[in-house]
């Protein structure tokens, strides 16, 4: 092999390219990873884990009022979001240190710059050409400007631009679909600012079952979170008291005066990849790819937000669908299982939703059963006040299937793990009914649910 | 079927009793419990519920710490333990509230007093004779005076008296094996007492994995909790000043002033059952059963702390088994499945344990393979500075059977719901490795560990 000819080249180190080159590390190729901006892409520099970080200490926040039922008050409470910011750029900082010792330690070639594909086999970085068996593209996706007037006011951001402010809105709109905007709607409430929360939706998490989404929406709306939904902007005009943003709720009209809007809308980064030049649409809204993520062009894989439409933009579908297609350009027979993506919203209550909504299992042809389990009747729920909780089950009712978990409440995040097992496993209702969950945890609700679906439950009123 | 005879009588309302009643009425049986103390049994009024409460108020000061580091400091904090056991009666209230409305939402009936077998068939409460087809035992454990000198002190206490106490121990020595001593302890030294943890075994947790065990301890010492190995109290003596324990510590004597010492040490409540009339052994330490929780008698169950040495007390154990053994009276084929009981400790780091450890899974002769994933590693485990949290997995080297799973850290007993349903579900370490699970959250590290355990680690450096 030539100087600059690998066997696999991953086109950005982010969530999705990191674990990729990796995989085919290990699976005896020669790698490089292309990156021309931050190690660790978007997930680590810029969302999952300085969103995370902004949750953990919104859920120190939001805990306080559950200490003060169990006698622990609380006086005096600084809230440093300067010392926060110095937390986490100190922890991304390691983090990206960790992906570059990753990297180095599997013998995988970093290489700082913009690619193009210039014809199959030819990458071209800096001025220079590489050549691939097998390019792996992993460039995620970008902003687009949000698609209501006013948007190009600079008063108007994205998330990126929150984070690099040092300085918290007083007052912000929150606008769109990305469920990211709910974590920052409560992390900036928790910190102090009015927020307002707006989507051109009948309602957040709109293609999530209604006792998630409207659980969701109560307990908001209880914290203090002001909720729009089917509401539009129709026109944001900047004044000496800040942006006038009016919005049309419904049918009536309604102004809000904030000093930032917060708009996320992001498109796969197609353009500018040289798709064109092996025979690819430059034109899509993503790369589409098939369950080994191929793209059609052999020796060519894509991954991530750059092959998902922006409601599918999660690291955990990238950096599984990386290793799929490192696994398949090294000679393996490796599957992409879409059944088991957690939908996560990282908010208090968290949300994680896996699998099939009932919604979606009809749509697929399924007789669809559902059962669910309150937390607020779940022993460790009451203890925590859990009162907006459930577990929901979806399944196929001749054979019991799990077709989709849903989870809203303390901890669903982590729980999301057990749904993505019992859905990989191929687990039945009577499988789940029988689960002997530790007690006293809000798991033991994932059995009840199952139960109940099944027409028996064990606890519930 | 005359007045006083039931298809299955249930004796013992707790924790088994319970969910034991309501599976045999669903499945058309006229039941009855036989309780003769409160309903709900020791796990919700004296252990599992109010430990559960103790601990989530203890948890929020935890993480005080992590909050400081994120920028949130209290100037002040109150902690009025009197209004936390008031919260905690109040749920108690409440859950036996519902664990009646659910048994007679069943038509179960519940006989208040004390049952003793009196001859295969029939149970004696109150001077009456009741008849059933089948009797499934479910009256839990008892206390036992501790096995050390001075244990018969009014000041040597078990959890029942610290919970009826509405002050608590300046200075306590918890001594024992019992694994609600470690949450007792961090739940007095959290709430300003001064503690002493002393077992007499050469570790807390003695049986579990050593990565586990030693890194409780190591969280715990870093806390300001003083634990004492390889322990015996060689005298506790009465003095003004308060109870000088005389420990003997490896080869050297130590004294320990206390004004409390709390121990631990329970044993079925096998004692004036009346079994030998039914052919069953009373001098045993607990009923036998087998996996259909039959005591060898016909018609004659067991289950939970009743029908288990003092390793295995828990609740799920308990319920789960009165599920089968319900099952199994009316005429279905159930079994129990023990591989998936898990070993929780609900401190700060949490443990949970499920499965064999790699030294059961040798002793039964598996060949070993074991893989690890520590916390540190973690995206959110960085963020909440999990520093002694880790994943383990034991699995059968040759097809990659998963035997036992391992957590300690945040969440640990819900995601312990993961390993239940991996090894319930027969996961092999392949299909673990493969499960993906959200980020940014500690469940990644499951897949992490399968994949270390493999050999391919994707990010452990």
């Amino acid at each position: 092999m030539t100087e600059n000819t690998y066997d696999v080249i991953v086109l950005g180190g982010g969530a999705g390219g990191v674990p990729t080159a990796v995989r085919a590390a290990q699976l005896g190729a020669r790698v490089a990873v292309v990156e021309n901006n931050l190690l660790g892409g978007l997930c680590m520099n810029r969302a999952c884990v300085p969103f995370g970080h902004m949750m953990v200490a919104s859920n120190i926040l939001g805990n306080l009022s559950l200490g003060k039922d169990m006698g622990l008050v609380f006086s005096g409470i600084t809230k440093d979001y300067k010392a926060l910011l110095e937390r986490q750029d100190e922890l991304i900082a390691f983090m990206r240190q960790g992906v570059e010792s990753t990297l180095k330690k599997n013998k995988i070639e970093i290489i700082e710059g913009k690619g193009r594909l210039s014809g199959k086999g030819r990458l071209v970085v800096n001025g220079k050409t590489m050549s691939y068996r097998n390019i792996i593209l992993a460039t995620g996706a970008k902003w687009l400007t949000p698609d209501f007037p006013g948007a190009d006011l600079k008063e108007v951001i994205n998330s990126d631009e929150l984070l690099k402010s040092h300085k918290l809105p007083k007052k912000a709109l929150l606008f769109g679909k990305n469920p990211w905007l709910i974590e920052i709607a409560q992390f900036l409430h928790r910190f102090g600012s009015q927020v307002t929360l707006a989507t051109t939706d009948k309602s957040i998490l709109a293609n999530e079952n209604k006792p998630i989404r409207s659980r969701l929406i109560k307990a908001l709306k209880e914290q203090g979170i002001n909720i729009l939904t089917k509401a539009k902007v129709s026109a944001i005009k900047k004044k000496k008291d800040g942006l006038h943003c009016v919005l049309k709720v419904k049918d009536n009209d309604e102004t809000i005066v904030v000093d930032r809007v917060i708009s996320l809308r992001r498109r796969a980064s197609v353009a500018g990849l040289g798709l064109d030049t092996v025979g690819l649409d430059e034109k899509r809204d993503f790369i589409k790819v098939n369950e080994r993520m191929e793209t059609g062009v052999t020796g060519i894989y894509a991954i991530g937000d750059l092959a998902a439409d922006e409601t599918r933009h999660y690291s955990h579908l990238s950096s599984a669908g990386g290793i799929v297609a490192a696994e398949n350009a090294m000679g393996k027979e490796s599957f992409f299982d879409h059944r088991t993506i957690a939908r996560v919203v990282f908010t208090q209550p968290q949300v994680a939703c896996v699998g099939l909504t009932s919604k979606k299992a009809k749509e697929a042809g399924y007789d669809v059963a559902t059962g669910a389990a309150p937390l607020s009747m779940n022993p460790f729920g009451m203890i925590i006040s859990e009162n907006e909780g459930i577990v929901e089950v979806v399944a196929e009712k001749k054979y019991g299937e799990v077709l989709g978990i849903n989870f809203i409440g303390q901890g669903a995040c982590e729980m999301a793990g057990q749904a993505v097992l019992a859905i990989q496993m191929e687990a039945t209702l009577e499988e789940l009914a029988k689960a002997i969950f530790p007690h006293p945890t809000l798991s033991e609700s994932l059995a009840e649910a199952a139960r109940e679906c099944l027409g028996r439950p064990i606890y519930l009123p």
